[in-house]
């Protein structure tokens, strides 16, 4: 298999000023293997309960993905979490997380898991992370997400697993806070100082950046008139980054570029209905549409100035 | 004379956490001026007092800025504001304003001023702003800028006068406020309703925007390892678009996309160093340098997905 996820498979209840939904299907994982399915085959580690059922398993199947993985605890409940939105969006307010089976979480990687050559640690204790981390010694990439909530709490632990990976993709503030540097490219300069190759930080409406040791790249996000519900965007990003990375043999700057696109492609669509809604039923052509869209919108011919003559200089 | 800005010349004393300034150079109409000198004649409209002395108007001098308008007040004081920056940089802290010969401004327009091809309103009193729109008629096309004060207290004024320009270049809160709408993109669309054929967003470190009727142009900032002072980005930003677009016969699309990036470039500039300091020692090579940069820190090759046979789809 080409690519792995470890994360969070749960069940959402999320209000936005637009609508409710009272148990979705959600978590890390769950976004990041739906939008990385149109680029590659996909794997997910996660835990579930009981209630987990046959609705939310055919999520995961009609979209490809392999769950061989994927532990279910007999008599355990599923991860969930319920947030509230408030007008402008940025926020999500955690109402009431209940941990459940996820609590005692520990990732179990078959033979075919440890195999990946891509790996996507989701946001979850960076022990665990550093646990799969050594698993997965092989693979030729491998990257990370993690949260304010761990760099607070458990700041050297989060350092240790970051050091050990290739690629961190995390969001603006967060890449801030874990350098302990409030100007973006000096805390992107220390983070890349302590191993991965390259950082992604993802900046909501602003778009997102890629900071490596000796190249900058940075784009604006698709422009939206609504934004629905935006839980998930981050994962559905990293999916779609490391999908499209996935469906190559090099992981070059060029790739590296147009994996951000693709992966603020697919977190366009995911912010636009709730919960995994309109990723779920996406085409390879409205994933093409927007691709190009971002490169109209980004365009300009590159002239450099030449002054006419005149009379004072 | 192919530009003219209309707006404040002024004494600020800056103190940020890298330094501070008791007595520099500074107001709209003197950022905005030094900036478009770079591509193009430019004309001040402005009124200073009697502490105005040589050394400033030589600042003007210098960069061939055309002064003949710049009103002297007999006995006046200029217009003096005082302000401090904290560790983010992000919002600017009046510690004190006063206004001086600036209250009772009244733009007086020579006819060289009046026959200005191009023409940019900077922040001051939206009625001020409306009387030398009215003025300069034959104008191919005028530009302004606002601030949430007056957004706030005359809406109806900023939006006669919005109503009356080309183009709209403010800030992502002041166009969200302006529309009374919290998503951007629909506040551009109902801004453009107006009239304007343009509005560009300035973003601060998330960089430009830029909407039309029709299209969508978005770039990041350049990134800067060191912001030392912020005044007189948005000033300096607007001079190097419209000085950009004063020196070309047609404004097409291609043409505002480079002035965006191009203005950008003279922002990047001008927050390096207190004031105008930077910017008066610039050369074109390096305007040039950083113009391509951008180009290269927004590159992707436009190659949409093909997805590779596989047994699930």
């Amino acid at each position: 298999m080409s690519l792995l996820v470890v994360g969070s498979v749960a069940f959402d209840a999320v209000e936005t000023p637009f609508g409710k939904r009272e148990k979705i299907l959600g978590g890390s994982a769950t976004h990041f293997s739906l939008s990385a399915s149109f680029f590659t085959d996909v794997r997910v580690v996660a835990v579930v309960g009981d209630d987990f059922g046959e609705e939310e398993m055919s999520v995961f199947r009609e979209r490809g993905v392999n769950t061989d993985d994927l532990e279910r605890v007999p008599g355990g409940k599923t991860f969930f979490w319920r947030g509230r939105y408030d007008f402008d969006l940025n926020t999500a307010h955690t109402l009431d997380t209940q941990l459940n089976v996820f609590a005692d979480f520990r990732p179990k990687l078959s033979d075919q898991s440890r195999a990946a050559r891509m790996v996507f640690l989701g946001n979850i204790q960076p022990e665990l992370q550093l646990g799969v981390r050594e698993q997965v010694r092989g693979a030729e990439l491998v990257a990370l997400d993690t949260m304010d909530y761990w760099i607070e709490s458990v700041p050297e632990q989060v350092k240790a697993v970051v050091s050990s990976v290739d690629v961190c993709i995390i969001n603006d503030a967060e890449a801030r806070r874990l350098a302990g540097e409030p100007n973006l490219i000096r805390a992107a300069r220390k983070i890349l100082s302590w191993g991965p190759r390259a950082l992604v930080v993802k900046r909501g409406e602003y778009g997102a950046a890629m900071f490596t040791p000796d190249t900058y790249f940075a784009i604006p996000a698709y422009p939206l008139e609504s934004v629905f519900d935006p839980t998930g965007a981050g994962d559905t990003f990293a999916g779609g980054f490391m999908g499209y990375l996935a469906g190559h043999e090099q992981v070059d700057d060029a790739t590296l570029r147009r994996a951000i696109i693709f992966g603020s492609v697919m977190a366009s669509f995911n912010v636009e209905e709730f919960g995994t809604e309109r990723v779920r039923r996406l085409t390879h052509d409205e994933i093409n549409r927007r691709f190009r869209d971002f490169k109209r919108m980004t365009h300009f011919e590159e002239i450099p100035f030449e002054r006419a003559a005149r009379t004072t200089q």
